[in-house]
């Protein structure tokens, strides 16, 4: 008997007909013989929905207020969800996150969790109890405030579970069936990976595969959690993220080609090429709460050089106006930008022991007649930015360089 | 400098607009100088909204699983009600019953109040924050579990808080603007009372004067709190509800005329006049859950009796099955019933000291050739069980006798 942490996102509980199906798969792992921990998002709409009147009574609203309001969407849907499992005959629980114990630190709206106690749900466990905690959510041990984790939290809150509550596997149920090699709706023949390690999973989560929470990704290394992505529509084997069987996953240099255009490109022309000039544009940028991706500086040349870097695509407005501050100071000449760009990538754990593997992508594309803008490399990922319309061109013929032809 | 309580119920939060508004009520308080704790309901319909939702999975819920849901209602309502004061500049913050300390037993739906701890709400108004706490609500502190108080808690909320926190007036916020002599709806010269008992408030309440809780009313009474029903809409003086000025009230003999039409008169006939025969059928009636309010039993002739009880129209047909096998049981001759009759009744703290007040009231209605079916007393309150279609009548003609004549 093993100890299996699921869980479900607002859409998988958005009625209550989708409540009893994910009480039905929740059922089902209890008839297999495990202890089952259920963690749910609140409906699909109702996290909306309560921010939408906190807004319409200031959008400059106070973070404690926000998150004792937000929490009561995922504490509302686990005891529904406990009643569709008692009605179904099984014994069930609801717990919000103070009653488990979910300590965070003090940051509203964004909280880190700290620790949870977990007593509640080891006694609930031992009694044969299902337990089914609200996502999102966690208190402040110190002020007894209730905090959440920022959107998406549901995620962190299950792998949290599961690493404190020492589970056998974190299952995160979602609209897609698994980790692909590539967008299928891009590439024919991208395959479901039977297998992913966290590290590569971060890089490909946080290009926006938007399958798992990063931080959730990241909790899941730290804490060696292996978490399985599955369908919560067919009964199908998901992929699994774990870091248990690395040696046999080196095997496979590239797992999966991602591409993101939300990207914009812009460059600052002419900095004097002087010690703290580029760290005094980036912190500036930063304090806009501008959140940098690529970042690339040209050679200098007689004492000026350019520094170029990528934002999201919808930050290019904001961006543009903190530039025009930061660029003065740094006495630069001009700043251009370019938003018909995008970015693809490769990720594969089996880079690191690859070399050539950069060297293979940059042919791969300029076979292709695709330019590369920038570049940018890291253990288990090398990035290019492109033109835009290159896009799934460059997608398909990086999927075919590296995933297609080795299976 | 005072301690006030202030609630306000789902009808009065149950817009963006209208919780706007009580922010501006509770603001002016707090302008007087005064230390405020608000307790608010869930916005009108969320707390149907979320008992349709549970009902939907299944109409036999488990009460925990209830009340974790529906205390969510309130729960939401109050960050709301707190942000719209820090939007208005005042430092406010919203608590839930477990945040004050609100203990209850273990019943859940309708928990019984233990004791408030209270730490936090202390600690708040030393600093002069505003406290908006979600009324309904507790936690019993052996499981920590949710807890709710059963409908129209909130009143109880706030009155158990201003009797923790030696509150110096409970302030309920409805959408009447106090208690009066009589429905003004029946009599045109009926008047707003500015104080009443809270043991005459019981008898009021208890016969559907709706204006407040009768067990927030009970914990008032033992607790001697101050409850001052106020509008919600009109910033007018209201009914204070005080048993601080018995003495000054004692001149006034009858404080309010009240009538309850949802009233039917059953009549078991011919019953064996043995000792435990009347105990028998009325444990049999509380078994069916029947509520019964007057019971009358006629002097026995040759070893048998009648014995006549009224209960709510509503329950009629439940009550009539129930009565069948109990007055089998008794040997009962047959059963009656008249659903077309009403209950009109004075209160009046003065009673206890004025002797004929009964007298007066039978001669008021035979004189208007109203025939009397039943009578109960008690030393506050004399009802009278008539025909349903003297009830306006009744209740002008004893208005007229007992409360505008002596003003």
């Amino acid at each position: 008997m093993s100890l299996i942490v699921m869980k479900f996102g607002g859409t998988s509980v958005g009625s209550i007909d989708r409540i009893k199906n994910v009480a039905r798969i929740v059922a089902r792992k209890k008839d297999e013989g495990h202890d089952v921990i259920v963690a749910a998002s609140a409906m699909s709409g109702e996290t909306d929905r309560l921010i939408g009147l906190l807004k319409e009574i200031s959008p400059d609203y106070s973070p404690r207020e926000y998150d004792q309001l937000v929490s009561t969407g995922e504490t509302a849907s686990v005891p529904l969800l406990a009643q569709a499992l008692l009605t179904m005959g099984y014994d069930a629980k609801s717990f919000t996150g103070l009653q488990i114990g979910m300590q965070t630190d003090g940051t509203h709206t964004k909280a880190r969790i700290k620790n949870i106690t977990g007593e509640k749900l080891k006694d609930a466990l031992s009694k044969g109890t299902i337990c089914v905690v609200a996502g999102f959510q966690g208190y402040n041990p110190d002020t007894g405030d209730v905090t959440t984790l920022g959107r998406g939290g549901s995620d962190t809150t299950a792998v949290a579970i599961a690493a404190a509550m020492k589970a056998d596997v974190c299952e995160i149920y979602t609209d897609v069936d698994g980790v692909y090699t590539a967008d299928p709706r891009i590439v024919k023949d991208a395959k479901k990976l039977d297998t992913i390690s966290h590290e590569e999973m971060l890089e490909l989560a946080s290009m926006g595969a938007k399958v798992l929470q990063s931080r959730s990704v990241e909790l899941g290394m730290n804490f060696n959690v292996d978490i399985m992505v599955l369908s919560s529509l067919e009964d199908k084997p998901g992929t699994l993220v774990t870091s248990k069987e690395e040696k046999e996953m080196e095997r496979i240099v590239v797992s999966g080609v991602t591409s993101d255009k939300n990207q914009a490109k812009i460059t600052i022309l002419g900095v004097s090429d002087k010690p703290g000039v580029a760290a005094g544009i980036f912190i500036g940028l930063a304090e806009a709460n501008i959140n940098v991706d690529m970042i690339i500086q040209n050679v200098a040349q007689e004492g000026q050089t350019d520094i170029s870097f990528t934002v999201p695509k919808t930050d290019l407005v904001k961006t543009m106006a903190a530039c025009r501050t930061v660029a003065e100071k740094a006495g630069a000449k001009d700043i251009v930008y370019d938003e018909n760009i995008s970015k693809v990538s490769i990720v594969g754990i089996g880079m690191k022991s690859h070399s050539g593997v950069a060297a293979n992508m940059f042919r791969a594309l300029s076979d292709n007649n695709i330019n590369i803008k920038m570049i940018s490399t890291s253990e288990i990922k090398v990035s290019c930015v492109i033109e835009e319309k290159f896009t799934e061109l460059a997608v398909r013929v990086l999927h075919d360089t590296f995933i297609s032809e080795k299976r």
